[in-house]
């Protein structure tokens, strides 16, 4: 406990650095502390100057629902008013345009005295981003709420700061989506990328083409009001809406309804396992272009962003290898390989979305010299990719390192930045390409119970690496703002850590969830594409995503605060409490197998976890022997630490579709155990 | 953790007086185990033949959704399909009438076999119920998903089983009240009766008098378009919605925008403070009952309901004392008091409610001889007052004991049934006319965030105790199985657990609150009207409802807990492992006040608990010392009995409206060890 609450005390002062370590996150460009603090009382008021927007005026109404929820202020206090006597005043510059585009000025200005606060924008969302930064700053203290007086300048490093949402896998309702734009608007993400097709399910409605939505959506999809209702939501959130719908691979789902766009003889059905598969549209067939032409022109109208996604990914080329018209096509145009086709459909589409005032984008894989340097390319490949695009005149944004189904930690994605690797050796022109980035929640194994869990807050990391500066990399400054905008985020929408318990509480059959998240707190699912991996059968859309390592947060916060304490154990600079936590902890470990036997006899959810609660006994079992041996100042006899590594080496390994993450810090004890030199005894 | 455990199992099995413990709540009238069970698995599937029925048909795609979150299974699982191979088939004998009335048949017969499961009922309401019951059957066991097998026959006891919430004092939202009739649906209640206007608000739009609205609501009202999407909702759930208008007092807040209807000479504002005050309707004013007419002929035509509720209690008729018109009028009409005065008051007013098609309710004060028997007496009074009506010919229902707002426990409430005390007396013809009772939540201390604790779950042991058979009363069973369906009942909206712990970070101004989360565990509000008495300024509805005290629990599990343990130590049974748990109990308290000094230093809303915490700490070392002279048969030294008892009453005293639950408890240790007698030792 002690630890946490110090490094909560920590984020409140100023690091070493002189970089503020209040809890903000983004990290703004600049914030110089004043004197004394603004206090927010049941008089507090909002106030709007300057250009009318009704999309501000609904902020600030929002502003103050937010401020009553983080102090429990009554509906009856906290009020919008006219007029400059506002304890907040809000002055935005120029009025906003009918369409949020792509290089709005976002920045804004923020002073906080001791008896008023002025947020100062040239537009609209530069005034969003300040109204966030200050709900992020509101503490309590000794004297009321409070805000500290301050001067805070901020404006985005990058343009294009997104985060994707894959509902074509697992379908997500409209109160999964907007609850994460609630949880975009609060970390300034300002993209939200809607991945609407895939080969598992196609889910907007057409009207033009009513059987995309009827035959290839098993009834789960959105109709145009709600798509115009979630367009709207994220518009007053300062967030732009950009549809993806991916050709000609990953489309199986349309072809249900529709099977003369694909270059196979069909019929086709709702794929239901992962990968890639060989359904693709006809590139060769003029009417692919007419109903591209059409269901393009529909939903160009229905999103009323710049910048139109076609997808364009993996496609494995079989279906076209196999049509022999296809073939003769492909050589009556010089066409030598099925790149070479993918790129002549390409060049065929863009002009359609070209036509219905869009931009084209795609992933890495539409890169090719023939189309028009007006494209943009998201990077799923990497930065060499990214930085190829850029030189070629194509601008960019990365995605690589930013893919968060595939459970890497927040410290991660905090490393990868757009402007770091091949991108070094741009041309100051040619970085202006690269746009930004996008987190990517590929959902294959994301339901809409558990997905915020997969998003937040690892997605913060990567808003703040987007905003910030690039010179904003103090990891562990990092985690200590990003756990307490955490709770933040589960106030205004996120359920990433609601949906804890109740999940624990199914698996353990059981209100009595103690035992089993004390496993849970500790393992993590395995990383990148192991878990197809491991599979002992193929998994699919039908599967209930209601084991453990559905439950199991990708980053496991208990973990990490082992490993730190343990390398500080290990540095010999742990003071008498650290060593007393590691110690209960470990007890903890090693009794908590006994305490779990009961539950995992009588649930089915819990008989595949057996091996990791043994493991996690062994562990602590291994641990506490370390510690007395190195407290004792005694090497560990070789036959223990043989004992040990066997142990450890095999408790390292995935089970479950999970690994044990404290493994290697218990790892380190032994070793130093081991190592403790005679001379020293 | 041990005994929640064990209390889980036990809550699984048979219990020996033969009523079955299975988590069911309320208690159905027949249970009778099978062999085997059901498993759930992905595959399940509900039919509905005979009566076609939307409401039904909703019902069942409800059940699907609520049977999807309880087992985590896919949207593209689990299916409401045609025909009679469904895993769950529900028949209906009788379409619903469009209008739910007071006394339809809800009963319902539940077979589970392990190879499906049939619903049988005569009407809709019994089938709505029967799905709540087979939804608090599903378990997690060894082989998956489960339902045992069993045959259930139930109906319920009383007619009228209702909670009320005031929404007069302080606003709800609609969200607030759709989760609570979701949580109403889960444990069979059938009547929400909505407190739709008081001195603090008046929350209906009238378009046919507006300015009840715009001047008497703070803005803060339901539109009819919302009115009827609750009265649609609750309708899905079985549920009636009973509209109140409180007349003629409790009526400030439509004096604001019609001064013209009281019997003072105004103008009047919202009242901010609570309790009773002067404004009163002109009971002497033929306008009065002309606006009446027409605002309850458009409220009648609003609200379906067969009932009307227009309140009636608390006149202190001062305004009607100081009225020299009006005291004429009672002199010309032979009105001697002002009881005769409200009673000619709703002599005039009964046949304008009867006129608009509705019967009247009102609560205990509108008895009078001279109104017809078909209205309705809701007691707060008390038992007498019910059965005084019901001998008197009128129909009644108890909210006496059932006030959820005065913080008594659950097992205080359980105890109170409507045909006990008074109406033990009556004839089986009297008896009939008491109809039920309703749970209240008078809403002077509850705010959006905290009113579902103060609802749930103590409403589950009143709804079982209008449902269940008049001898179910094992307090301990009761307990147990509430513990089980207060988690289902988050699951389906309440958010009775989930609000606990953001207000705790909000105060400790922290996201460290173990130290405060181990005192606001076994602290309660005072009870009964003591908040309002020990306030040191008068509580108004501007006050931010953010204090330890509104987010305390009525009832502390934690305390009631440790009661329990200690009763089985004192009389000489505990085993080991509670006596372990009772001294790690004590132990934490007694080391908290150290732990939790340093945020009381720093939070504002932490300053007022300062002596709670103290306390907490002397209790824990007086409860161990106590152990220790008990566990080694030594008297408590005098002195020590003396230091400790003067320390625990003070301890029991309340402070910041909280009173500190484990006190009484300790006080039982200390008393133990005191009266060990010498030839023990």
């Amino acid at each position: 406990m002690k630890l946490t609450l110090m490094a909560s005390l920590c984020a409140l002062a100023l690091s070493a650095r002189g970089q503020t370590t209040l809890p903000l996150m983004p990290m703004p460009s600049s914030v110089q502390m004043g004197a004394g603090q603004l206090i927010i009382d049941s008089s507090f008021s909002v106030a709007i100057t300057g250009a009318r927007d009704a999309i501000l005026q609904r902020a600030a109404e929002r502003f103050i629902g937010h401020l009553r929820q983080q102090t429990g202020m009554s509906l009856l206090s906290l009020k919008v008013i006219e007029g400059p006597n506002a304890a907040l005043v809000i002055h935005v510059e120029r009025e906003s345009k009918g369409v949020q585009e792509l290089g709005e000025d976002e920045s804004y200005a923020l002073q906080v005295t001791a008896s008023a606060a002025t947020l100062n924008a040239p537009t609209l969302f530069g005034a969003l981003h300040g109204l966030q930064t200050l709900l992020q700053l509101v503490q309590t203290t000794s004297d009321g709420f409070a805000v500290p007086a301050l001067t805070i300048k901020d404006a985005p490093r990058f343009r294009w700061r997104g985060l994707m949402i894959d509902v074509g896998r697992h379908f997500m309702p409209i109160d999964v989506i907007k609850r994460n734009l609630d949880g975009m608007e609060a970390v300034k993400l300002n993209v939200f990328h809607w991945h609407l097709s895939d080969d598992q399910g196609f889910r907007v409605e057409s009207k033009k083409f009513p059987k995309l939505q009827e035959m290839g959506s098993d009834g789960l999809y959105y109709t145009q009001a709600e798509v115009r209702d979630v367009i709207a939501y994220a518009r007053d959130r300062g967030i732009r809406v950009v549809p993806e719908f991916d050709m000609p691979g990953h489309a199986t789902s349309w072809f249900v309804g529709y099977p003369e766009l694909a270059s196979g003889p069909g019929p086709y059905q709702i794929e239901r396992k992962w990968g890639v598969f060989d359904p693709a549209m006809n590139p060769t067939d003029e009417n692919t272009y007419k109903f591209l032409d059409k269901f393009i022109g529909e939903m160009a109208e229905l999103f009323p962003d710049q910048f139109f996604h076609i997808g364009g990914d993996e496609v494995n080329g079989k279906e076209w290898d196999a049509n022999p018209k296809i073939q003769a096509f492909m050589r009556a145009h010089n066409l030598k390989t099925n790149a070479d086709l993918q790129a002549y459909f390409n060049s065929r589409v863009e002009p359609i979305v070209a036509k219905h005032g869009k931009t084209m984008e795609g992933w890495d894989e539409i890169l090719r010299p023939d189309l028009p340097k007006s494209i943009v390319i998201q990077s799923w490949r990497g930065q060499e990719s990214l930085a190829g695009a850029a030189k070629q005149g194509y601008r960019g944004l990365l995605s690589s390192g930013y893919y968060l189904d595939l459970m890497y930690p927040s410290s991660q994605h905090y490393a990868v930045d757009p402007m770091s690797g091949a991108a070094t050796a741009l041309s100051s022109e040619e970085k202006q390409r690269i746009l930004g980035g996008e987190a990517c929640e590929w959902s294959e194994y994301a339901s809409p119970e558990n997905i915020d869990s997969r998003i937040w807050p690892r997605t913060a990391a990567i808003a703040e690496r987007l905003w910030s500066a690039q010179d904003v990399t103090d990891v562990n400054a990092m985690y200590a703002r990003m756990n307490v905008v955490s709770h933040q985020l589960e106030g205004v929408g996120p359920t990433h850590n609601s949906y804890y318990e109740p999940m624990l509480r199914r698996i353990a059959g059981s209100d009595d969830i103690e035992s089993l998240r004390n496993l849970a707190d500790v393992v993590e699912p395995v990383k990148e594409y192991a878990r197809e991996e491991q599979a002992l059968t193929p998994a699919t859309s039908m599967d209930p995503l209601n084991r453990l390592v559905d439950a199991a947060r990708p980053e496991s916060e208990k973990a990490r605060e082992f490993a730190s304490m343990v390398d500080v154990y290990l540095a010999g600079k742990a003071d008498a409490a650290t060593k007393t936590t590691m110690r209960e902890w470990l007890t903890v470990w090693r009794d908590n197998d006994a305490e779990l036997q009961p539950q995992i006899a009588s649930s089915f959810l819990l008989k595949e976890d057996v091996k990791h609660s043994h493991n996690l006994s062994e562990a602590g079992v291994a641990g506490l022997q370390a510690m007395g041996y190195i407290d004792s100042g005694k090497q560990g006899p070789n036959d223990w630490v043989a004992q040990c590594n066997t142990t450890l080496n095999d408790a390292a390994k995935p089970n479950a579709q999970m690994l044990l993450m404290v493994i290697p810090s218990v790892e380190k004890l032994v070793n130093m155990a081991a190592g403790i030199s005679a001379s020293k005894q």
